[in-house]
């Protein structure tokens, strides 16, 4: 018997790449996908790489009438007023906004600039980090998706938090394609302006950096810069190490966290075009690559991180938190591999 | 003496490239850009590239008190019913939309999809083809610049044509960057959505393809792709030799017509990785490259033509056009000669 | 029981492409993946998108002992010496170069510049192109897959040449991204000579137009340019239609030739930013799309193809003709629909 | 009367950009351009963009006879060994190799792997950066200019340091386009391979560090990635502020760093898509733009450059300095603003 699911907010980038999964996958019937703008229209009007794939049309929002599964697509600062009315529609809701990501109300009011509409909600989250929380997701009704440069930025740095080989802040430096601006973007997204720069929209600071902390429990300053790419994120993060802390206890912390892990693959080699982690052969694949590089004595480690902001850094991660969620095989509609080259 | 210039529409990416050159030309004073969306902030706003050459701010449209020389890079459709109110306020009057360039309007009905406003007008303008109409500029008071995609193809095309060697109808293939959708473009002009593209936008004809018979004297026929650059254009023009004419008589026929132009290089090497016209490294600069290639003795010539769809094919065009009109040197304003690699 | 298979030549992209697909067929067991040049290094040294699917090691081409399916992606001209060696190696045979194309030695010969070393074996290749020969694959050992822009343009003109609308000569222009060029480029595939370049490399015919000719009947005159992309050909096909063939006509010539293709879709819409195929929306995935337009009254067609020229230009394609050789579902190994944004 | 000048090395991408400054300079006579490679060849087979510019050809270095100056576009750990021999050839030697900026043979040893030929020499060079050294480089002879990165660095970081604003380290991270690689690059360089790609080649160090802690007195760690760009370095430099230094006392650094130099734009502004250093829009030109931005009360700032590596990074830096050591206008050949969009 399949489990049905509804994608609220299905009109945006996230929400077609949830589609796209979705439809690949062995144990969900895709119901339901909503979009306010394009109600009645085909699915693939807006996501034209599933033409062929379905036949599905948007419905309006107001029509929804539930699912056994809720993936929740729509803007931060939206979101926290429309999950309440969501929860009763669905047993398992995955919201991929920023707007359940963090546990104290201080921390989203700072980092989003509004009062949380929803404070009781957010303890009821479980973050959707398999890596960190498996276990916690297996019995998850209401699962927060992290953001695409705070996955990339945690999964990086986890295992050296996580072993105690670091000491003090994360400074994580952050390069973004444009797909992360969503599928209505401003003047400065058309193609002319934004083709080859790059961008530093957060010179100081990026939202992202208080659901990095929430995570590795270490203080973080993030920056972050638009590049030449459409999809794809990169984190560079560097952190002081320990005393005691070389490249063996680097090197094994990276390989006891992610040994079994089905998606994250430790990249760090000493030659080779690719020897350390880039997201331009993981379009569209559900990996996030992680890569340590430890100075010869001097005390610092980077770690070197990156994955599809749409995949791993969104629906994918959304996919395979559902997996564990239900106790499917974690790859289920998960295998697309990535490209190389493209 | 200095000659006073205005730009009409300056925040576009046209008027950008006419404020860039003519703050660069010896015998030019501008006094004046407009825009009525910008009025009153700084020219460089909308022109980041001019930080520190310029102090200009934008004017109101309704505050122009005139100028020596207007150039009017306003929007198609509109253009006609701005040029009447226009022509008291300048000498000499310039315009690069498309709204002057076809004589007849009937032609401009079925290309433009509306009613000419100033019929009356079109036959006061020359065109803005320096290597075809040098004569007529020298005397012209108004100058209306061809479209780029145009230039690039009567350039190709024009010693084909002027020599008798070919017949019949002439198939344009073109390609172009994104800054020729304008500053100001639409959701598919996004950059997600255009980088990468290799967009069909027009399958089966072009209102350039007018332009192109009225300055040739052959039927047209053009598609047009978007294609992933920002600036240039590239044409490939098709047309069947007469009988008699081959290699020799093709080649002879581009030097004879362009061996003296400044503007017009003929690139037609038999072997190197720039040996046909490449709009690559030709951005910023005046140039159209130009290549004839002719096939071993099955009758048949393609012209390659490249240019800068923002500068020969817009306002350096037009600045050439000015200086051949007022008897400057031709190269005044425009000595850039592009980069190589880029 | 599962059929073994076996990459001649893996470590260049189109090699790459087969170990992927090939890993993710579920009737298939690589065991096999040739390259002299990487003989004994790990396969993901080469396609590093497949770290962590594969532990297998490129083999010395000397060292194969054969497999029930042998995939050959040797270079053109090099393959024909090698392909007769091959034969007693495997049941089926699938050659991915250009030697097994044209059943025309002579053909062969004004195309690739060089006498056929094997004549005698052109006759028994089955052309890959399962949208024309489905039938005579069925039964096929030795398969040659067509090149990548001749797929486009067959795909794109078979149902007007199929259904005799169109006359004489197909003028098709075509476009590249790099890599086409394969994994070991010259000096003009640098990345700073390449990128944003519009390259005409083919301005008058290129080797791909005699296998146009060959399955559609009629004549073909080809020009080819790179354009910036990685992946992806797009085609423009133009055509004169007969007397008394309309929209109507080719409408339905597409709907027939292609209603029961899993891997053709028909693009042809009047509006919107993928209203016709364009290759960034298909990397990595099997499909060709393609759309015919018609212009009102003056009788020529514009078919407009595009595919991913790894995939539906190579590998997918050939996996697709194994499929049919082998009676399985035509979508084995072939499920990935193509990203968008991209 | 013109002063001669020579370029040495001059097929490569630097050299190509020597030339094209230099053939626009008003006071210089371009007579020599060597290539051991081409010699005999058009300079314009290198650097097509100069086509119909110059008549030169490559001499052979051995016939190299001599010239007022000197600029050599050779490669590092090459060049060491060729200046002494050059010295004697002109009366004033630009050097753009890596190999006279360490004033320390033992620093250059650490980061460029090899002894020293000419350590006696290192002393004699003066840093060819006109910001720090301008009353320097009025009287040198032998003039180091600074690699690309470093350039935009020391710019970037200068006011800071030089008004005692920071303490301790500067954490440099840098994004560079693929020009930087030069003319004759490896297999990973391919545009295939490179296109897209966000490649940290650079994860712990950079030699370009030891040019930033000899011109700033800080303590320098630097990262440096490759992104998709050709041209283009852009710079986040990070440091703690001392006590009591903020916003205003860094505005202030800036202005008083800056104000009258022609080459270096205080790009810092509050909201705009350019409102912080771009590479994009600096592609041909000489600025260097710089940004600082100063965190709210946490004590952290960070600077933020951007240049053309070919040209602030490299030949425009270097003719600027002539021109100082001329007594030259400083704008002078450099008159190029950029362009936008490009």
């Amino acid at each position: 018997m399949t489990t049905t699911a509804a994608v609220i907010g299905g009109s945006g980038y996230i929400g077609g790449e949830l589609v796209r999964l979705l439809l690949g996958h062995p144990e969900i019937d895709l119901t339901t996908v909503t979009s306010a703008r394009l109600a009645g229209r085909p699915v693939d009007t807006a996501h034209p790489n599933l033409r062929g794939r379905t036949r599905l049309t948007f419905t309006d929002p107001a029509a929804l009438s539930g699912a056994d599964v809720l993936f929740v697509a729509a803007p931060h600062t939206e979101t926290m007023a429309l999950v309440p009315r969501l929860l009763d529609r669905g047993k398992v809701l995955l919201d991929l906004s920023g707007d359940f990501r963090l546990r104290d109300p201080l921390v989203y009011r700072e980092h989003y600039g509004v009062e949380h509409a929803a404070p009781d909600l957010l303890e009821s989250f479980t973050p959707g980090i398999p890596e960190l929380y498996r276990d916690r997701l297996t019995g998850a009704d209401r699962i927060s998706v992290p953001g695409c440069m705070a996955t990339a930025a945690i999964l990086a740095v986890h295992p050296l938090a996580a072993d105690g080989l670091i000491d003090g802040e994360v400074a994580v430096d952050a390069r973004t394609g444009s797909s992360g601006s969503g599928a209505r973007g401003g003047p400065g997204d058309a193609h002319a302006e934004r083709s080859g720069a790059m961008r530093v929209f957060a010179p100081l600071r990026h939202r992202h950096q208080a659901e990095i902390t929430q995570a590795t429990g270490h203080p973080c300053r993030m920056t972050a810069t638009g590049v030449e790419a459409v999809r794809g994120v990169q984190v560079l993060c560097r952190a002081r190490l320990r005393d005691g802390a070389g490249p063996r206890e680097v090197r094994d912390a990276y390989r006891r966290a992610y040994a079994a892990e089905p998606f994250v693959r430790i990249v760090a080699q000493r030659r080779g075009t690719f020897r350390l982690p880039d997201p331009k052969i993981l379009a569209g694949s559900n990996f996030c690559d992680v890569g340590p590089v430890v100075d010869r004595g001097d005390g610092w480690v980077t770690a070197v991180g990156a994955l599809d902001n749409l995949v791993k850094g969104g629906a994918g991660n959304a996919v395979q938190c559902l997996n564990i969620r239900m106790g499917w095989p974690e790859e289920f509609g998960l295998g697309f591999t990535g490209l190389h080259p493209v």
